[in-house]
Protein backbone atom coordinates (compact mmCIF):
# COMPACT_ATOMS: atom_id res chain seq x y z
CA UNK A 1 0.00 0.00 0.00
CA UNK A 2 0.72 3.72 -0.01
CA UNK A 3 -0.90 6.81 1.00
CA UNK A 4 0.04 10.24 -1.61
CA UNK A 5 -1.88 13.53 -1.45
CA UNK A 6 -1.58 16.57 -4.19
CA UNK A 7 -3.35 19.24 -2.86
CA UNK A 8 -4.25 22.48 -4.74
CA UNK A 9 -3.99 26.00 -2.99
CA UNK A 10 -5.24 29.39 -4.12
CA UNK A 11 -1.04 30.21 -4.16
CA UNK A 12 0.23 26.32 -5.00
CA UNK A 13 0.34 23.11 -5.23
CA UNK A 14 1.69 20.69 -2.40
CA UNK A 15 2.41 17.20 -2.46
CA UNK A 16 3.07 14.42 0.10
CA UNK A 17 3.99 10.56 0.03
CA UNK A 18 5.01 7.87 1.87
CA UNK A 19 7.81 5.56 1.26
CA UNK A 20 6.68 2.24 2.13
CA UNK A 21 6.19 -1.08 -0.28
CA UNK A 22 5.62 -4.03 0.44
CA UNK A 23 4.83 -7.82 -0.37
CA UNK A 24 3.37 -9.09 2.64
CA UNK A 25 3.75 -7.82 6.25
CA UNK A 26 7.12 -9.58 6.16
CA UNK A 27 8.70 -8.19 3.34
CA UNK A 28 8.90 -4.12 3.21
CA UNK A 29 11.38 -1.65 2.32
CA UNK A 30 11.74 2.25 1.36
CA UNK A 31 11.29 3.32 -2.08
CA UNK A 32 10.59 6.99 -3.48
CA UNK A 33 7.10 7.45 -4.77
CA UNK A 34 7.34 11.20 -6.03
CA UNK A 35 9.21 12.08 -9.20
CA UNK A 36 9.92 15.70 -10.37
CA UNK A 37 11.03 16.99 -13.18
CA UNK A 38 12.04 20.22 -13.37
CA UNK A 39 13.48 23.09 -15.77
CA UNK A 40 13.86 26.48 -13.58
CA UNK A 41 11.77 29.33 -15.71
CA UNK A 42 9.45 26.41 -17.76
CA UNK A 43 8.43 24.17 -15.99
CA UNK A 44 8.10 21.97 -12.79
CA UNK A 45 6.48 18.48 -13.07
CA UNK A 46 5.63 16.53 -10.22
CA UNK A 47 4.44 12.44 -10.31
CA UNK A 48 3.39 10.45 -7.53
CA UNK A 49 2.76 6.81 -8.26
CA UNK A 50 0.74 4.22 -6.30
CA UNK A 51 0.04 0.33 -6.61
CA UNK A 52 2.13 -2.04 -8.30
CA UNK A 53 5.88 -1.15 -7.86
CA UNK A 54 6.95 -3.01 -11.00
CA UNK A 55 4.65 -1.14 -13.47
CA UNK A 56 5.53 2.31 -11.42
CA UNK A 57 9.20 2.14 -11.86
CA UNK A 58 8.32 1.03 -15.34
CA UNK A 59 6.31 4.18 -15.75
CA UNK A 60 9.03 6.34 -14.33
CA UNK A 61 12.09 4.88 -16.52
CA UNK A 62 9.81 5.40 -19.58
CA UNK A 63 9.17 8.98 -18.55
CA UNK A 64 12.58 9.14 -18.18
CA UNK A 65 13.19 7.45 -21.28
CA UNK A 66 15.96 4.98 -19.75
CA UNK A 67 14.96 2.70 -22.91
CA UNK A 68 17.68 5.32 -24.52
CA UNK A 69 21.10 5.53 -24.02
CA UNK A 70 21.56 8.54 -21.66
CA UNK A 71 23.34 10.53 -24.55
CA UNK A 72 19.94 10.41 -26.61
CA UNK A 73 17.15 10.92 -23.79
CA UNK A 74 15.45 14.00 -24.60
CA UNK A 75 12.28 13.06 -22.13
CA UNK A 76 9.41 13.66 -23.74
CA UNK A 77 7.38 14.83 -20.31
CA UNK A 78 9.57 18.23 -21.04
CA UNK A 79 8.10 18.77 -24.39
CA UNK A 80 4.63 18.38 -23.88
CA UNK A 81 2.99 22.50 -24.36
CA UNK A 82 0.54 21.84 -21.39
CA UNK A 83 -0.27 20.27 -18.34
CA UNK A 84 -3.60 18.57 -19.93
CA UNK A 85 -0.79 16.90 -22.51
CA UNK A 86 1.66 15.54 -20.02
CA UNK A 87 -1.54 13.79 -18.20
CA UNK A 88 -2.33 12.03 -21.63
CA UNK A 89 1.36 11.18 -22.18
CA UNK A 90 1.63 9.75 -18.51
CA UNK A 91 -1.90 7.90 -18.83
CA UNK A 92 -1.36 6.53 -22.03
CA UNK A 93 2.52 4.94 -21.07
CA UNK A 94 0.96 3.95 -18.09
CA UNK A 95 -1.58 1.76 -19.66
CA UNK A 96 0.77 0.41 -21.94
CA UNK A 97 3.04 -1.01 -18.99
CA UNK A 98 -0.30 -2.64 -17.61
CA UNK A 99 -0.75 -3.89 -21.26
CA UNK A 100 2.45 -5.29 -21.29
CA UNK A 101 2.69 -6.56 -17.89
CA UNK A 102 -0.89 -8.70 -18.48
CA UNK A 103 0.17 -10.19 -22.02
CA UNK A 104 -0.89 -10.21 -24.71
CA UNK A 105 -4.88 -10.39 -25.43
CA UNK A 106 -5.45 -10.23 -21.56
CA UNK A 107 -7.34 -7.60 -19.74
CA UNK A 108 -5.05 -6.45 -17.08
CA UNK A 109 -5.45 -7.79 -14.17
CA UNK A 110 -5.31 -5.92 -10.46
CA UNK A 111 -1.87 -7.26 -9.48
CA UNK A 112 -0.59 -4.77 -12.01
CA UNK A 113 -2.54 -1.65 -11.83
CA UNK A 114 -1.38 1.45 -10.49
CA UNK A 115 -2.58 5.07 -9.91
CA UNK A 116 -0.82 7.79 -10.68
CA UNK A 117 -1.34 11.63 -9.21
CA UNK A 118 0.55 14.49 -11.59
CA UNK A 119 0.64 18.08 -11.13
CA UNK A 120 2.92 21.30 -11.59
CA UNK A 121 2.92 23.93 -14.15
CA UNK A 122 3.97 24.89 -17.42
CA UNK A 123 4.69 28.51 -18.82
CA UNK A 124 1.78 29.58 -20.56
CA UNK A 125 -0.36 27.27 -18.62
CA UNK A 126 -2.07 27.81 -14.97
CA UNK A 127 -0.78 25.34 -11.89
CA UNK A 128 -2.82 22.09 -11.97
CA UNK A 129 -3.09 18.48 -10.64
CA UNK A 130 -4.59 15.40 -12.25
CA UNK A 131 -5.60 11.92 -11.32
CA UNK A 132 -4.83 9.09 -13.57
CA UNK A 133 -6.19 6.38 -13.44
CA UNK A 134 -4.74 2.26 -14.43
CA UNK A 135 -7.09 2.78 -17.23
CA UNK A 136 -5.02 5.57 -18.67
CA UNK A 137 -7.79 7.91 -18.38
CA UNK A 138 -7.44 10.62 -16.08
CA UNK A 139 -9.50 13.76 -14.24
CA UNK A 140 -8.03 17.37 -13.22
CA UNK A 141 -8.70 19.11 -9.94
CA UNK A 142 -11.54 21.44 -9.40
CA UNK A 143 -12.49 23.95 -6.68
CA UNK A 144 -14.85 21.43 -5.49
CA UNK A 145 -12.61 18.40 -5.28
CA UNK A 146 -9.07 20.64 -4.46
CA UNK A 147 -7.03 17.53 -3.30
CA UNK A 148 -6.46 13.66 -4.80
CA UNK A 149 -5.73 10.95 -2.69
CA UNK A 150 -4.21 7.55 -3.86
CA UNK A 151 -3.40 4.14 -2.10
CA UNK A 152 -4.49 4.18 1.26
CA UNK A 153 -6.90 6.92 1.39
CA UNK A 154 -9.67 6.45 4.06
CA UNK A 155 -8.34 6.59 7.21
CA UNK A 156 -6.57 10.29 6.55
CA UNK A 157 -9.49 11.97 4.66
CA UNK A 158 -11.98 13.13 7.52
CA UNK A 159 -9.40 15.81 8.49
CA UNK A 160 -8.45 16.82 4.76
CA UNK A 161 -12.09 16.86 4.44
CA UNK A 162 -12.38 19.23 7.15
CA UNK A 163 -9.01 21.06 7.37
CA UNK A 164 -8.64 21.98 4.27
CA UNK A 165 -9.19 25.77 2.99
CA UNK A 166 -8.08 27.28 -0.47
CA UNK A 167 -6.11 30.02 0.95
CA UNK A 168 -4.39 28.01 3.93
CA UNK A 169 -0.49 28.90 3.75
CA UNK A 170 2.00 26.38 3.16
CA UNK A 171 2.86 25.92 6.61
CA UNK A 172 -0.35 25.00 7.89
CA UNK A 173 -0.73 22.92 4.83
CA UNK A 174 2.40 20.35 5.24
CA UNK A 175 0.45 20.89 8.83
CA UNK A 176 -2.71 19.61 7.96
CA UNK A 177 -1.17 16.75 5.68
CA UNK A 178 1.28 15.57 8.69
CA UNK A 179 -1.86 14.84 10.62
CA UNK A 180 -3.49 12.82 8.22
CA UNK A 181 -1.01 10.96 7.33
CA UNK A 182 0.23 10.29 10.95
CA UNK A 183 -3.87 9.19 11.33
CA UNK A 184 -3.11 6.80 8.68
CA UNK A 185 0.53 5.34 9.66
CA UNK A 186 -0.94 4.83 12.83
CA UNK A 187 -3.91 2.28 11.60
CA UNK A 188 -1.79 0.62 8.13
CA UNK A 189 1.49 -0.52 8.47
CA UNK A 190 1.89 -0.90 4.44
CA UNK A 191 2.16 3.21 4.92
CA UNK A 192 5.37 4.26 6.75
CA UNK A 193 7.69 6.96 7.10
CA UNK A 194 9.95 9.09 5.85
CA UNK A 195 7.60 10.63 4.07
CA UNK A 196 8.66 12.87 1.20
CA UNK A 197 7.33 16.74 0.59
CA UNK A 198 7.33 19.01 -1.84
CA UNK A 199 5.56 22.50 -2.72
CA UNK A 200 5.10 24.32 -5.11
CA UNK A 201 3.93 28.33 -5.82
CA UNK A 202 2.06 29.42 -8.16
CA UNK A 203 4.12 31.36 -11.46
CA UNK A 204 7.61 30.43 -9.72
CA UNK A 205 8.68 27.37 -12.35
CA UNK A 206 11.04 26.17 -9.73
CA UNK A 207 10.24 23.74 -7.07
CA UNK A 208 9.97 26.36 -3.94
CA UNK A 209 10.90 23.22 -0.84
CA UNK A 210 11.51 19.83 -1.13
CA UNK A 211 12.12 17.91 2.11
CA UNK A 212 12.39 14.06 3.45
CA UNK A 213 10.84 13.74 6.98
CA UNK A 214 12.46 11.25 8.50
CA UNK A 215 11.09 9.00 11.23
CA UNK A 216 12.72 11.26 14.05
CA UNK A 217 12.08 14.43 12.42
CA UNK A 218 11.22 16.75 15.67
CA UNK A 219 8.52 18.52 13.91
CA UNK A 220 6.19 15.37 12.97
CA UNK A 221 6.95 13.96 16.16
CA UNK A 222 5.30 17.20 17.79
CA UNK A 223 2.70 17.07 15.37
CA UNK A 224 1.50 13.28 15.89
CA UNK A 225 1.99 13.66 19.81
CA UNK A 226 0.34 16.81 19.71
CA UNK A 227 -2.57 16.01 17.52
CA UNK A 228 -3.98 13.15 20.28
CA UNK A 229 -3.97 15.75 22.74
CA UNK A 230 -5.63 18.43 20.60
CA UNK A 231 -8.44 15.78 19.57
CA UNK A 232 -9.12 15.36 22.66
CA UNK A 233 -9.41 18.37 24.06
CA UNK A 234 -11.43 19.25 20.77
CA UNK A 235 -13.99 16.86 21.75
CA UNK A 236 -13.81 17.81 25.68
CA UNK A 237 -15.03 21.00 24.09
CA UNK A 238 -18.25 19.40 22.46
CA UNK A 239 -21.62 19.65 24.43
CA UNK A 240 -22.22 16.28 26.01
CA UNK A 241 -24.79 13.93 25.04
CA UNK A 242 -28.13 14.24 26.88
CA UNK A 243 -30.75 11.43 27.36
CA UNK A 244 -33.91 12.80 25.11
CA UNK B 1 -22.13 -0.83 3.64
CA UNK B 2 -22.50 -0.18 7.07
CA UNK B 3 -20.87 0.64 10.05
CA UNK B 4 -21.21 -0.72 13.27
CA UNK B 5 -18.99 -0.17 16.64
CA UNK B 6 -18.88 -2.06 19.62
CA UNK B 7 -16.85 -0.28 22.87
CA UNK B 8 -15.94 -1.58 26.14
CA UNK B 9 -15.62 1.02 28.76
CA UNK B 10 -14.92 0.28 32.63
CA UNK B 11 -18.42 0.78 33.54
CA UNK B 12 -20.06 -1.00 30.73
CA UNK B 13 -20.46 -1.16 27.14
CA UNK B 14 -22.07 0.89 24.49
CA UNK B 15 -23.33 -0.18 20.40
CA UNK B 16 -23.74 1.92 17.26
CA UNK B 17 -24.68 0.83 14.36
CA UNK B 18 -25.89 3.14 11.20
CA UNK B 19 -28.96 1.65 9.37
CA UNK B 20 -27.92 1.91 5.28
CA UNK B 21 -28.26 -0.90 3.49
CA UNK B 22 -28.17 -0.91 -0.18
CA UNK B 23 -27.77 -2.95 -3.49
CA UNK B 24 -25.89 0.06 -5.77
CA UNK B 25 -25.70 3.99 -5.25
CA UNK B 26 -29.82 3.62 -6.82
CA UNK B 27 -31.06 0.94 -4.66
CA UNK B 28 -30.63 1.81 -1.09
CA UNK B 29 -32.74 1.56 2.31
CA UNK B 30 -33.30 1.53 5.88
CA UNK B 31 -32.65 -1.61 7.84
CA UNK B 32 -32.10 -2.32 11.54
CA UNK B 33 -28.87 -3.94 12.05
CA UNK B 34 -28.42 -4.07 15.74
CA UNK B 35 -30.58 -6.78 17.75
CA UNK B 36 -31.47 -7.49 21.54
CA UNK B 37 -32.03 -10.15 23.79
CA UNK B 38 -32.87 -8.74 27.40
CA UNK B 39 -33.72 -11.22 30.65
CA UNK B 40 -33.52 -8.54 33.51
CA UNK B 41 -32.33 -9.65 36.05
CA UNK B 42 -30.53 -12.50 34.16
CA UNK B 43 -28.73 -11.32 30.62
CA UNK B 44 -28.64 -8.76 28.04
CA UNK B 45 -27.13 -9.64 24.58
CA UNK B 46 -26.75 -7.07 21.61
CA UNK B 47 -25.73 -8.41 18.26
CA UNK B 48 -24.86 -6.25 15.58
CA UNK B 49 -24.44 -7.06 11.80
CA UNK B 50 -22.54 -6.23 8.65
CA UNK B 51 -22.52 -7.76 4.85
CA UNK B 52 -24.67 -9.41 2.50
CA UNK B 53 -28.54 -8.50 4.58
CA UNK B 54 -30.30 -12.24 3.11
CA UNK B 55 -27.32 -13.61 5.41
CA UNK B 56 -27.74 -11.79 8.30
CA UNK B 57 -31.71 -11.48 8.48
CA UNK B 58 -31.52 -15.31 8.02
CA UNK B 59 -28.57 -15.37 10.94
CA UNK B 60 -31.35 -13.20 13.35
CA UNK B 61 -34.56 -15.26 12.34
CA UNK B 62 -32.48 -18.52 13.08
CA UNK B 63 -31.68 -16.82 16.57
CA UNK B 64 -34.98 -16.72 17.56
CA UNK B 65 -36.17 -19.49 16.16
CA UNK B 66 -38.38 -18.44 13.28
CA UNK B 67 -37.94 -21.84 11.88
CA UNK B 68 -40.66 -22.94 14.94
CA UNK B 69 -43.97 -21.81 15.57
CA UNK B 70 -44.61 -18.94 17.34
CA UNK B 71 -45.77 -21.17 20.66
CA UNK B 72 -42.63 -23.48 20.48
CA UNK B 73 -39.90 -20.85 20.52
CA UNK B 74 -37.52 -20.70 23.13
CA UNK B 75 -34.30 -19.15 21.51
CA UNK B 76 -31.04 -20.52 22.58
CA UNK B 77 -29.27 -17.64 22.60
CA UNK B 78 -31.08 -17.52 25.80
CA UNK B 79 -30.49 -20.37 27.59
CA UNK B 80 -26.51 -20.46 26.78
CA UNK B 81 -24.57 -20.25 30.52
CA UNK B 82 -21.69 -17.82 29.15
CA UNK B 83 -20.73 -15.25 26.67
CA UNK B 84 -18.52 -17.83 25.06
CA UNK B 85 -21.16 -19.71 24.26
CA UNK B 86 -23.06 -17.28 22.91
CA UNK B 87 -20.71 -16.37 20.68
CA UNK B 88 -19.77 -19.64 19.39
CA UNK B 89 -23.61 -20.70 18.70
CA UNK B 90 -23.66 -17.13 16.54
CA UNK B 91 -20.97 -18.16 14.69
CA UNK B 92 -21.61 -21.41 14.15
CA UNK B 93 -25.29 -20.35 12.79
CA UNK B 94 -23.60 -17.61 10.93
CA UNK B 95 -21.79 -20.43 9.36
CA UNK B 96 -24.36 -22.25 8.45
CA UNK B 97 -25.91 -19.99 6.72
CA UNK B 98 -23.38 -18.59 4.59
CA UNK B 99 -22.47 -22.36 3.89
CA UNK B 100 -26.15 -23.40 2.91
CA UNK B 101 -26.42 -19.83 0.28
CA UNK B 102 -22.95 -20.85 -1.34
CA UNK B 103 -24.75 -24.37 -1.96
CA UNK B 104 -23.17 -27.60 -1.30
CA UNK B 105 -19.59 -28.42 -2.16
CA UNK B 106 -18.63 -24.94 -2.57
CA UNK B 107 -17.11 -22.59 -0.58
CA UNK B 108 -18.39 -19.63 0.43
CA UNK B 109 -18.04 -16.58 -2.38
CA UNK B 110 -17.39 -13.49 -1.40
CA UNK B 111 -20.67 -12.32 -1.55
CA UNK B 112 -22.57 -14.23 1.09
CA UNK B 113 -20.30 -13.17 3.55
CA UNK B 114 -21.63 -11.24 7.22
CA UNK B 115 -19.82 -9.93 10.16
CA UNK B 116 -20.85 -9.80 13.36
CA UNK B 117 -20.43 -7.93 16.83
CA UNK B 118 -21.78 -9.55 19.91
CA UNK B 119 -21.80 -8.27 23.54
CA UNK B 120 -23.32 -8.11 26.65
CA UNK B 121 -23.63 -9.93 30.41
CA UNK B 122 -24.53 -12.97 31.61
CA UNK B 123 -25.59 -13.41 35.16
CA UNK B 124 -22.47 -15.07 36.89
CA UNK B 125 -20.24 -13.75 34.16
CA UNK B 126 -18.42 -10.52 32.97
CA UNK B 127 -19.64 -7.84 30.38
CA UNK B 128 -17.68 -8.21 27.10
CA UNK B 129 -17.69 -8.44 23.38
CA UNK B 130 -17.16 -10.45 20.40
CA UNK B 131 -15.83 -10.54 16.90
CA UNK B 132 -17.41 -12.53 14.87
CA UNK B 133 -16.04 -13.75 11.09
CA UNK B 134 -18.19 -15.30 8.57
CA UNK B 135 -16.05 -18.39 8.93
CA UNK B 136 -17.73 -18.00 12.24
CA UNK B 137 -14.80 -18.37 14.31
CA UNK B 138 -13.97 -14.95 16.72
CA UNK B 139 -11.82 -13.02 19.06
CA UNK B 140 -12.97 -10.91 22.08
CA UNK B 141 -11.88 -7.84 22.81
CA UNK B 142 -9.00 -6.42 25.22
CA UNK B 143 -7.52 -4.11 27.12
CA UNK B 144 -5.23 -3.54 24.12
CA UNK B 145 -8.04 -3.97 21.64
CA UNK B 146 -11.30 -2.46 23.33
CA UNK B 147 -13.58 -1.81 20.66
CA UNK B 148 -14.41 -3.41 17.53
CA UNK B 149 -15.59 -2.11 14.38
CA UNK B 150 -17.38 -3.54 11.14
CA UNK B 151 -18.04 -2.36 8.01
CA UNK B 152 -16.70 0.66 6.47
CA UNK B 153 -14.23 1.09 9.20
CA UNK B 154 -11.37 3.10 8.01
CA UNK B 155 -12.69 7.11 8.10
CA UNK B 156 -14.00 6.44 11.79
CA UNK B 157 -11.12 4.63 13.53
CA UNK B 158 -8.49 7.59 13.69
CA UNK B 159 -10.89 9.94 16.02
CA UNK B 160 -11.48 6.18 18.08
CA UNK B 161 -7.89 5.39 18.53
CA UNK B 162 -7.11 8.77 19.58
CA UNK B 163 -10.13 9.63 21.88
CA UNK B 164 -11.00 6.20 23.54
CA UNK B 165 -10.46 6.33 27.45
CA UNK B 166 -11.53 3.06 29.34
CA UNK B 167 -12.85 5.32 32.25
CA UNK B 168 -14.98 7.25 29.30
CA UNK B 169 -18.19 8.50 30.78
CA UNK B 170 -21.06 7.05 28.52
CA UNK B 171 -22.11 10.91 27.44
CA UNK B 172 -18.77 11.30 26.35
CA UNK B 173 -18.19 7.83 24.87
CA UNK B 174 -21.73 8.62 23.17
CA UNK B 175 -20.30 11.97 21.76
CA UNK B 176 -16.92 10.39 20.28
CA UNK B 177 -19.00 7.76 18.63
CA UNK B 178 -20.80 10.32 16.75
CA UNK B 179 -18.05 12.16 15.95
CA UNK B 180 -16.55 8.80 14.00
CA UNK B 181 -20.18 7.96 11.98
CA UNK B 182 -20.21 11.45 11.53
CA UNK B 183 -16.89 11.34 9.79
CA UNK B 184 -17.39 7.95 7.94
CA UNK B 185 -21.11 8.99 7.01
CA UNK B 186 -19.42 12.32 5.25
CA UNK B 187 -17.06 9.91 3.50
CA UNK B 188 -19.05 7.29 2.32
CA UNK B 189 -22.71 7.40 1.08
CA UNK B 190 -23.43 3.59 1.91
CA UNK B 191 -22.99 4.32 5.62
CA UNK B 192 -26.36 7.08 6.80
CA UNK B 193 -28.78 7.99 9.13
CA UNK B 194 -30.27 6.96 11.13
CA UNK B 195 -28.46 5.70 14.03
CA UNK B 196 -28.84 2.73 16.29
CA UNK B 197 -28.12 3.38 19.99
CA UNK B 198 -27.56 1.32 22.91
CA UNK B 199 -25.74 1.27 26.29
CA UNK B 200 -25.19 -1.62 28.97
CA UNK B 201 -24.07 -0.68 32.67
CA UNK B 202 -21.74 -3.39 34.05
CA UNK B 203 -23.84 -5.86 36.20
CA UNK B 204 -27.47 -4.40 35.34
CA UNK B 205 -28.49 -7.43 33.51
CA UNK B 206 -30.88 -4.26 31.77
CA UNK B 207 -30.63 -2.09 29.00
CA UNK B 208 -29.72 1.30 30.11
CA UNK B 209 -30.58 3.66 27.30
CA UNK B 210 -31.81 2.53 23.59
CA UNK B 211 -32.21 5.54 21.29
CA UNK B 212 -32.66 6.00 17.45
CA UNK B 213 -31.15 8.83 16.14
CA UNK B 214 -32.48 10.73 13.48
CA UNK B 215 -31.17 12.38 10.62
CA UNK B 216 -33.04 15.79 12.27
CA UNK B 217 -31.70 14.62 15.33
CA UNK B 218 -30.38 17.97 17.36
CA UNK B 219 -27.75 16.85 19.27
CA UNK B 220 -26.19 15.04 16.24
CA UNK B 221 -26.77 18.16 14.18
CA UNK B 222 -24.45 20.25 16.85
CA UNK B 223 -21.78 17.55 16.72
CA UNK B 224 -21.36 17.70 13.25
CA UNK B 225 -20.81 21.00 12.84
CA UNK B 226 -19.26 21.63 15.76
CA UNK B 227 -16.97 19.00 15.04
CA UNK B 228 -15.27 20.55 11.87
CA UNK B 229 -14.52 23.65 13.78
CA UNK B 230 -13.17 22.06 16.58
CA UNK B 231 -10.74 20.20 14.31
CA UNK B 232 -9.94 23.36 12.35
CA UNK B 233 -8.96 24.85 15.66
CA UNK B 234 -6.98 21.92 17.01
CA UNK B 235 -5.01 22.32 14.32
CA UNK B 236 -4.61 26.08 14.20
CA UNK B 237 -3.20 25.07 18.04
CA UNK B 238 -0.45 22.70 16.89
CA UNK B 239 3.05 24.62 15.73
CA UNK B 240 3.78 25.68 12.13
CA UNK B 241 5.73 23.52 9.77
CA UNK B 242 8.90 25.58 9.62
CA UNK B 243 11.61 24.83 6.87
CA UNK B 244 14.58 23.12 7.62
Amino acid sequence: MTYCVGLKLNHGLVFMSDTRTNAGVDNFSTTKKMFTWEVPGDRVITVMTAGNLATTQALISLLEERSKRPSERSPTILEQPTMFQVARLVGSTLKEVIADSAGEGQAASAGFKASVIVGGQIKGGLPTLFLIYPEGNFIEVTDDAPFFQIGEAKYGKPILVRGYEPDLSFADTIKLLMVSFDSTIKANLSVGLPLDLQVYENDSFTVAEQARIEADNEYFQTISQGWGEALRTALMHLPSYQRS
